[in-house]
């Protein structure tokens, strides 16, 4: 039997860095505080995990000012893409051998 | 926008957890030997990601011997394959939700 969870990266699989790029991808981009809204996290815990993924290089981070007020905006890079798109892959391989065995 | 990420419990989440009972949801019980291999795992994580599973009553641990040979098995309990299964309709949300914005 081959492994379900060979090519599962953890730099992509653990749950909120799987969350942060879901969104991204339907999402051009998104600013600090959606993401922190929608994924029900703290801001250290976004802040954290959005530093591991840029530095990485899987997502971009631009800084603006909307008057006197600061926006942070994340983006996927196309290696953030990519990568989502191979955990997806590994994702829909173990769903479908759980819902085959069951 | 709902996140993509509700209901993803770590405990299942997590890498090796979800290899971990992934294969005992294929087969109804794997020595420790036979999950070690399959998964390419050292003796140390999967014996403490096994503990992890036991406190939290996903699995069921049972030593045997076969002459002077022990054996440990491993099984999935009910409440481990209800864990495995509310996590694989979460991933099948958010493979809908990836395939659906690409």
């Amino acid at each position: 039997m081959s492994s379900p969870i060979a090519g599962l990266d953890n730099m992509v699989h653990q749950r909120v860095r799987l969350g942060i790029l879901t969104v991204l991808t339907e999402a051009e981009r998104a600013d600090f505080a959606y993401l922190r809204e929608t994924l029900e996290l703290t801001d250290g815990n976004l802040s954290s995990n959005i530093q591991t993924l840029e530095q990485a290089g899987l997502v971009a981070v631009e800084k603006t000012f909307e008057g006197r007020r600061p926006r942070t905006w994340v983006r996927a890079t196309p290696a953030g893409r990519k990568a989502l798109a191979d955990e997806i892959a590994v994702l829909e391989g173990i769903v479908a051998r759980v819902n085959g065995a069951r």
